[in-house]
């Protein structure tokens, strides 16, 4: 089994990892447009060998773990090299763009758009870990457009990695995951830097940060390159998720203007019931 | 040693926690505005008795632990009850109102205002757990307003707690405090709100919220009681640190309206810096 993974970041790295542990024969390789991503990947035995766009001939697996900028600019050119039992998948966080770059390719067939929901702050090569993706849900978008047979392969694949599935539309996808994903992100970096900015000149004044403001900012510490790539990608959702995060927190602060403890102890309590909904989420 | 306990949630009931432990000879009363906290406290073993502010007399320590509005109403009241040696001390999240109730008060001598900068996102005696303060800090403000001989005593106590001490003046406590502390609470709340209202009618769409989500989103678990109190008493410095917030907020949407995708990744790559910042933040 010859797994060729392109993008050798964290996500393409930690799946080489796991897909190593289940399938000890699999043999692994890997290209990243960074040189340095792919010694290191072949240090860290990530991958056994590094690869160029004509091995993929002989691939049964081709895993695109890129920016999705880069992403849809690649897919169509990667999806020309590849034979006619190869599967491809993608791990992008935007699914519109994708899906529409090999629409109309020959071998489209071939390639299972998915969004493993999994990741850390962490970027690169070293940021791969053992297990990212157990009990973490993948999206798999226009499955009816992926060859039956090779489906059956991904889910298995998929099982092995322990992720559970959802289907879900191109649309429907980057509609949500705006909301859920993507404007998280910039909740945390914008309180990143609204924090730095006040207390730039104050270092000892993070002595007074606790773990709600760790936890609250984790996300800031994440890869400016994945993530401008993303929101580029998405931008008309995420720029309607701001606005409406946006508009709450201006009615926020009316509220705290206006003396109204009433009305922010009820905004608050209402949104407690997302300790519920958090259920299940690690 | 008795110890009196006024406030039995989280971190009331973590600190007569972690005193038993650290003090096993200590005796731990406790009293709650809420009859049914008190009832929890003595069942799960807070407190082994019930008590009321006469008692006070006789204590060696009074801890107040209630919503920080609450707290400057009924602290100089419990500074008339106590004996000649007793120490009080708080853990309220803003300190300017505190220390002016009792700025004028016979007993301000026997009071040292403290904010422990530690809890977690659960509120009431249940959510009281060991070691909560165990290498967290611990802001004195007005450390020359307490009796020498009590703040001795108070030093090691908090000492014995694992916490580590630093001084610091209420105006500034409060105002640095909205910034690493309040704001995150804010910012969280209303993402909850945001994503909650876009999905209410589709739960399944959770699943698609990863762990990056379940971080940021965390702090809205947080006590509508105890944080309505906070920003009520710490209006003007949470509201211009949300004006900030916001401020940054539009102007990342604005970068992304714009197509400017090199003003976003140097936003983003700015606030990286948090990661050097964040470490020893647990």
């Amino acid at each position: 089994m010859k797994v060729y993974v392109i993008g050798l970041g964290l996500i393409g790295g930690s799946l080489a990892l796991d897909i190593k542990k289940a399938y000890p024969e699999a043999v692994l390789c890997g290209m990243d447009a960074n040189e340095k991503h792919v010694e290191e990947a072949l240090l860290m035995g990530l991958i056994s060998h590094a690869a160029v766009l004509d091995d993929l001939k002989d691939a049964d697996w081709v895993i695109v773990a890129v920016p999705v900028n880069t992403l849809s600019e690649i897919l169509p050119d990667i999806l020309n090299y590849i034979g006619e039992n190869t599967i491809v998948f993608d791990a992008g966080s935007t699914k519109v763009a994708i899906c529409k770059s090999v629409e109309n390719h020959l071998r489209r067939r071939n390639f299972i758009a998915t969004h493993p929901i999994a990741g850390t702050e962490f970027s690169g090569p070293s940021a791969a870990i053992h297990g990212l993706f157990s009990g973490k849900t993948n999206i798999i978008c226009e499955v009816e457009k992926t060859a039956f047979k090779l489906q059956e392969k991904a889910l298995e694949l998929f099982k092995a990695l322990g992720m559970r599935i959802r289907y879900m539309d191109p649309v429907s996808h980057d509609t949500h995951i705006a909301y859920v994903s993507h404007l998280s992100h910039i909740s945390s970096f914008m309180l990143g830097k609204t924090v730095i900015e006040k207390e730039k000149d104050e270092r000892d004044i993070f002595d007074m940060a606790g773990s709600g403001f760790a936890s609250t900012v984790r996300l800031a510490k994440s890869s400016p390159t994945t993530w401008a790539s993303i929101f580029k990608e998405n931008k008309s959702n995420v720029s309607q998720a701001l606005q409406q995060y946006i508009a709450n927190l201006q009615n926020f602060q009316q509220l705290l203007e206006n003396d109204d403890y009433n009305g922010m102890f009820e905004e608050m309590e209402n949104t407690n019931r997302i300790k519920n909904i958090l259920n299940g989420i690690n």
